[in-house]
């Protein structure tokens, strides 16, 4: 017989005879009677031992306890109106078992398989193959295969092409820390783990291969976050010959058949843009969060003469004074609410949140006096406040202004339930600087990668003003998530020469790092564009788990352990001394 | 103007204009006239500037040169008839030029760009972007890319989930050599790279997935040969509730799916079947190319009262005499020839190679006295020997007699061109023995892996006589390569635990590296089964290539060096302190 799904069956299936393989998620005996929760990757069924069934299955069934693999072969038949089980798809029906065998037997689980678990989650990582049959995982990872063939289909039909580059290539010193792998052939000499198929998937592009994709590993030897993993996943795509307005059309023609195909849900395209300048200034984020309001608004010009003196020097400094108008929640927020809001923009480094309320048309608060007519009108007026509206400010240099209020405004928007958890808002951030200067080390970085192309008319001030370039480049935003980004890349030597210039780079380093991209670049480049985004995060928001250790089957922990496998472990001494090391321990 | 691909254009789009961008191929300067072969992923079209073109257009055209990437705007227009080129698809019509520009320029090419290239590998490697633009590369990649997508539009219809197992894993003792990625968080451990994901694919049956694949990079750090790589790619399928039978039929139907798609040929299933005995015996190889005959004839019976010592001695202490039927070939071989063939079946250790010619219907040469009747015409008979054939023996212990005869039957095929290049002839070789002794250390060693399931039957003998226990193991052979294999697994921890007792592992060590491992199969783990592929192989087969790096973008040399990049490399002193190792010079 061949082998039925368990939550497959339905009312339809009355009276048919039907083969089982699956798990036990529950026995219960009553009145002479034995119940078993019979669980496979499909769903759960109901399987009855009853008098008529032979004494050998029913000794077998007695005896099977949570987790055991069996295989059961009974009769689909209708449950009594009275035990009709609405939650389950198979509620309706139950099977009578008629012989059932055990494949395999368990021990008691560590702990109960079941959603929603408080279980810590270290032992959850060690027993990961237990914690990956609760049924919200095992949905995460449906959505997951989803999507991945989503993608490939549509950029298959597009014409991409699927492509491997290596794992083991070349440390390079730019970007964040690579992982080492020792080469025993090359007594001294490392490979690199990749941080991304970067300059490879430019070299395909120098290759003539025009459009290439992969849904590609990568890594990163940093100090984790919660939203961080030594190895993720990154959808990469370049393309030859193409427009900024070319990538960022095909990537939301496929965001918008990922949505439909997995979420089931129509979205609008194309997506809202941002330039990075309004994004910090209306949402004090680089990757705004729009399914809510709680916007930025910028009242320096308002405020400069008000009297009040913190937001005068803030604003006479070269800073700003920026506000947000907490709707109709004056009465919300008593002053020992407003001193924990203060505490946390101090975080930014904002030395204080100022605050109104407005009362029967008036300003109120401490600071209402400082601001008479026509100040106070032009207030309200720009910030669209209206009775029982509160009103929050930070005056201070305009970065810690937009991080603090941006930090602030998606905690306002947790605490007042502003967030709709059903809408998928995806917007772009462009226009961005092509550089960022590290105070600490007096440096200019790339705030993409070295590769990014700046925009035409900067070009002649990469060495003279890099702080007023803008790059080619666009960052895709979810739900306040940073997607991924992208950008044109630089496709000739001289530009490329110019760029590694502009970062402090000497003449040899160029070379010995990249000479052989600069020899590629000289060799018939064609102009070349690119985008990736992480997988994992998208895979997070797009099946509602709060952490990306659930998007990933086998995850590291914070110290980048695993705990199952026990890995990292000591090797043998053989396989140092094959690699040429030795341990450098520490005291 | 959208661009049109340069291949794309035929006849019928004559009197269209066209906005083309490519690479210039070749330019030839003829009578007043520039021709342009212009190049893309598509194809190569002609391109020409005649006196009506712009002057500008007709002085930038002159100083274009090969590689150069361009964009031309133009019309289409038929050929003269003189001047049709049947060789390119595009060879009924040219492109009038209107407008060009130079996108990129280019340095001359370290060498052509041409098919059947004599240029030293290293050469290429070093320039693999222009390497990869030979028209046969460009195929390589286009027949991997369908490939892939084939095989995983075949398991996504039949209910698999294609699923990322880490590639930062531990390293274990068993198989080849692990490569290393020294951990920076915990001094002094080490991750390992996966030499595959077998057990990160048993425990996904263990959490229940039921159905797993993956297209998995995988890395073994041993000394390479031509057919091996650092890193390579293999399909990875595994199953629960599965009979060897239902990975076989999974498997065959992919195989004809794949060749069906991306050859365009109908290939018979389901694949013909040999033991491993049978192999060995009628092939001399554990991968047979059927392609061919030649086949072995173990003649032992017959020979083994024949009064030839040298036969007589193999029959009686154990070994055997085997023979292969050079069909009609006797005039062909001279005993210099022959002499030439013993040289190579000596490689292999065989003491000699004994020969026959049939001539007049009776065997001549100079062993022909020891064979009367009925000797004679029973040997004939079994090699179905007839006039001008030529027959070939070695006679020795029965792995000696099958290797020898084994790789002399391929030699023999090649040189008298038996092998029909346009044939793919899948099989499978079955009944594996579970264990291979190893005379050098004197302990049994997994033939497959350590979680091969043993026969029902020979489970008993696990410990007792481990030489006789067969595997339920299956490999599948395509035009004598080994594409892959598979088993059923252990899913009974008692089980694991007397196959790691057989293998030579005391209780503390299979526990100290498989603890997890057995204590996952103690928690309710399904009978599961898989099986894997190397897909670089399978390329190299579909796409007619000699040599796996042909069928890799970014392939390592024999010294596992990437040329292009300069990997592996020296890294800087400070990373090698933060990963707590020191370098361990050679003297």
């Amino acid at each position: 017989m061949e082998r039925t799904s368990c939550g497959s069956l339905r009312q339809e299936h009355k009276g048919e005879n039907v083969l089982l393989k699956g798990w036990v998620q529950k026995r219960r005996d009553l009145g002479g009677l034995i119940f078993i929760d019979l669980r496979d990757r499909s769903g759960i069924v109901q399987v009855v031992f009853n008098p008529e069934t032979s004494k050998e299955a029913l000794a077998v069934a007695e005896s099977v306890r949570s987790e055991y693999v069996l295989e059961v072969e009974g009769k689909v038949v209708q449950r009594d109106e009275s035990t009709v089980n609405e939650q389950v798809a198979t509620g309706s029906i139950e099977v009578v078992a008629t012989d059932v065998q055990v494949l395999n037997k368990a021990k008691t689980p560590p702990f109960m398989i079941e959603n929603d678990t408080d279980v810590a989650e270290d032992v959850r990582l060690k027993h990961r193959y237990i914690d990956l049959r609760r049924s919200e995982m095992q949905e995460t990872f449906l959505i997951r295969h989803k999507t991945t063939q989503v993608i490939r289909d549509y950029l298959n039909s597009d014409n991409f092409l699927e492509m491997e580059t290596p794992i083991l290539t070349k440390s390079t010193p730019e970007g964040a820390r690579d992982y080492l792998v020792p080469s025993r052939v090359h007594g001294g000499g490392f490979y690199a783990l990749p941080q991304s198929p970067q300059l490879f998937k430019q070299l395909l592009m120098m290759s003539g291969f025009e459009k290439y994709y992969q849904i590609a590993r990568c890594f990163r030897d940093e100090d984790l976050r919660a939203d961080r993993q030594p190895e993720f996943t990154q959808v990469d795509i370049e393309a030859s010959f193409v427009t900024k307005e070319d990538i960022m059309r095909m990537t939301e023609g496929m965001m918008k058949a990922v949505m439909k195909e997995v979420k089931g849900i129509e979205i609008d395209t194309p997506f809202p843009r941002l330039s990075y300048m309004e994004a910090m200034e209306r949402y004090g984020s680089d990757k705004p969060d729009t399914r809510y309001g709680l916007e930025l608004v910028n009242v320096s010009s308002v405020v400069s003469e008000s009297g009040f003196q913190v937001f005068e020097k803030a604003v006479f400094s070269g800073g700003q004074v920026s506000a947000i108008n907490v709707e109709g929640q004056a009465d919300q927020f008593s002053r020992k609410d407003i001193d924990q809001l203060t505490e946390e923009v101090k975080v930014y480094g904002a030395k204080g949140l100022a605050w109104m309320k407005i009362k029967d048309g008036e300003i109120t608060g401490p600071i209402a006096k400082f601001f008479g007519e026509p100040e106070a009108s032009s207030l309200k007026e720009a910030l669209n406040a209206k009775d029982d509206d509160l009103l929050l400010f930070v005056a201070d240099k305009s970065g810690v202004v937009q991080e603090s209020l941006g930090a602030l405004r998606q905690k306002l928007a947790s605490r007042l339930g502003l967030i709709d958890r059903s809408s998928f808002n995806f917007l772009w951030v462009v226009d961005w600087p092509l550089f960022e200067y590290n105070e600490e080390d007096g440096r200019y970085y790339a705030a993409h990668h070295p590769f990014t192309m700046p925009a035409a008319e900067d070009e002649q001030h990469l060495l003279d003003r890099p702080e007023s370039v803008q790059a080619e480049a666009y960052d895709i935003v979810l739900n306040g998530y940073e997607l991924g980004g992208g950008s044109l890349r630089i496709h000739k030597r001289e530009l490329q020469e110019k760029m590694f210039e502009a970062l402090g780079f000497s003449r040899e380093e160029a070379e010995e790092q990249f000479g052989f991209l600069m020899e590629a670049l000289d060799s018939g480049a064609p102009p070349h564009g690119g985008i990736a985004f992480g997988l994992d995060r998208l895979i997070m928001i797009l099946a509602h788990r709060q952490n990306l250790r659930d998007t990933i089957l086998f995850p590291k922990t914070a110290s980048a352990s695993d705990l199952l496998t026990d890995a990292p472990s000591e090797v043998a001494g053989k396989q140092l001394e094959e690699l040429h090391l030795k341990l450098n321990k520490k005291k």
